[in-house]
């Protein structure tokens, strides 16, 4: 087991990432919290697989526990299925000393975060992230959200964890696709901030060989994560370049009614075109675009997505980021080295549509 | 207008309490904010009274404003008219940039604080409150919440506003009841915290005396709840003394579904049976007790209030600080000093009985 620490403000928090952590969940958790109750928040496909395991060592460690489940997807990220848990909450009787145990992938953790973050104004939360995606980005940093209608993690809160558990045994049960998923963002963090990271996963054979490497992997990933997070917690400088692709990710997302593509297949082929804007606007990026492609057909992610400037210009127009006329990008010229460019959204359509 | 700061960890902001605030609100909160588009949220009884006045000059002060009203009454600060404002917000083009304005009591101080706390995980927040009761403790303090079919206030949020306009101007509008609804928490800093403010009010005629004494009485509150908050924010300690009266004052409001009675008036009642249980533990409240008892009667305030011992135990379940079997209750024995005293849930039960 390999232990990160994350340093914010006053505050601090571990992230523990190994074999069999499930298993030893209510004894790790014991060290963080005084909690008597813990609500495990779990989705539809996560709790046949490791529910019992996780409430069994709750239990044994002396937590009383009450579990709830929501139907898998992020169809459910929504403030019906918020109002579900808090009345669940409620009736199990949890209390302002008691805690909210995630027990899933990003929608379970941005979901059960944000219940946490604003059940009696903010109560004892623990991440145990199930997917690659879960376990590299969304459950380290302290992001929770839900969507509305009108677009997704508008709403939601800055709220730390007192400890995350990836365990890496849990990535065994992921379908190929989900593997893939997650493979987007440990490329991006290659991209964004460490050549080295990015060395290893082009030295790879293919997806096949990932396994051997998870631990390490998902620690490279979980430490730059920190380090960007502990510089700039609340999103309003430095951070923004973990949205490397993600700005046109979200496009190619919503013009597909979030059906077609995953997260990480747009994150993929928004990456590709944000080096082809870098070219547009006459830098060079041919070299670091060509070692890119090739990483991201490794990982069976696509390159490309066909987009209409109407699904560019709507994600555009949805970015949190985004400030009257003028929207943050960010552009990696150099393999590792992210920048954040303020940019007239004009101009950004201009280079798109070009 | 006078000005107090709120100093707190790191941010700060200011209190400013006056007459003819709201004609000059624009120009006030153009100082703190960098807010293009403000979302003013306010209710069906505030709204044909100030919304014109604070749209005026919002506008005149550069601002574009959306106006949200939702129908008055605690019963509207649930989940349901949290999540229409979240859709009138994004609808309306709000950005991350942006701010909520609240202009009414507590319930739509409350809601609003909370859609601001949580809508692209916080945005600037003004505070606008135009009963006595939030300008003298609901709108300081960043306490911010929804109610659940199990309780009230149940979620929410600590936030804290960029600034609180106290208009005095706007307590000529209130009935009677609610004015005496606001004295209720007057006359509890005066018991736990300020014997020349119980004085002063000792001092006055009756409710006709009020008006010319507003802007100091409302500054003084004000000020003994910066002092309090600024000492404990997250509400883990000290702050616990600002609920005396209240844990009874609850049972109360419980006991007649609230409607029967205010929570000034709960708190009211629930601040001279809590002498009571002092006197059967044997200590001497008994010159207190009148002294309280007379200035309730003069500000039309009960001073009893029948109750089962089920609503007691009812509220006393869902006091959110309350752990295991113990609660801490709130004495105060000298006027002007209240001490947190844990004690058995038992053990007062029984007081309350005998």
């Amino acid at each position: 087991m390999k232990s990160l620490t994350v340093e914010l403000s006053g505050r601090s928090y571990e992230i523990k990432i190994g074999s069999g952590l499930l298993a030893q969940c209510g004894e790790l958790i014991g060290a963080v919290t005084d909690a008597q109750m813990l609500a495990v928040v779990t989705d539809s496909n996560v709790a046949p697989l490791y529910l019992e395991a996780v409430e069994k060592s709750l239990t044994a460690a002396g937590f009383s526990t009450v579990s709830v489940i929501f139907p898998a997807g992020e169809s459910s990220k929504n403030i019906q299925t918020l109002n579900m848990l808090y009345e669940r909450f409620a009736q199990a009787g949890l209390t302002r000393g008691d805690g909210v145990v995630a027990l899933g992938g990003g929608v379970t953790g941005d979901l059960a975060g944000f219940a946490a973050a604003t059940m009696f104004r903010g109560i004892d939360f623990i991440q145990i992230p199930t997917t690659l995606l879960a376990q590299v980005d969304s459950s380290v940093g302290g992001k929770t959200a839900i969507d509305l209608p009108q677009g997704k993690n508008l709403v939601g809160a800055f709220y730390q964890p007192k400890l995350v558990l990836a365990d890496i045994d849990c990535l065994k049960t992921l379908t190929q696709r989900t593997v893939c998923d997650g493979m987007a963002e440990v490329i991006k963090y290659g991209m964004i901030a460490d050549e080295t990271l990015f060395s290893l996963l082009e030295g790879m054979g293919g997806i096949d060989d990932l396994p051997k490497y998870w631990k390490q992997v998902i620690c490279i990933c979980c430490d730059i994560k920190r380090a960007v997070v502990a510089e700039d917690e609340h999103d309003t400088g430095r951070r923004g370049i973990l949205n490397f692709g993600h700005t046109l990710g979200h496009a190619y997302e919503l013009a597909y009614h979030y059906e077609t593509y995953t997260h990480g297949e747009g994150v993929a082929a928004g990456m590709v075109k944000m080096l082809e804007v870098e070219e547009k606007q006459g830098k060079n990026a041919a070299q670091l675009k060509a070692r890119l492609l090739a990483l991201l057909k490794k990982f069976r992610l696509p390159v490309k997505i066909e987009c209409t400037m109407e699904a560019y210009r709507a994600a555009i127009g949805l970015d949190k980021k985004a400030k009257g006329d003028m929207i943050n990008v960010i552009e990696v010229e150099t393999l590792g080295h992210a920048e954040i460019v303020s940019m007239k959204k004009d101009v950004l359509f201009a280079l798109l549509e070009a």
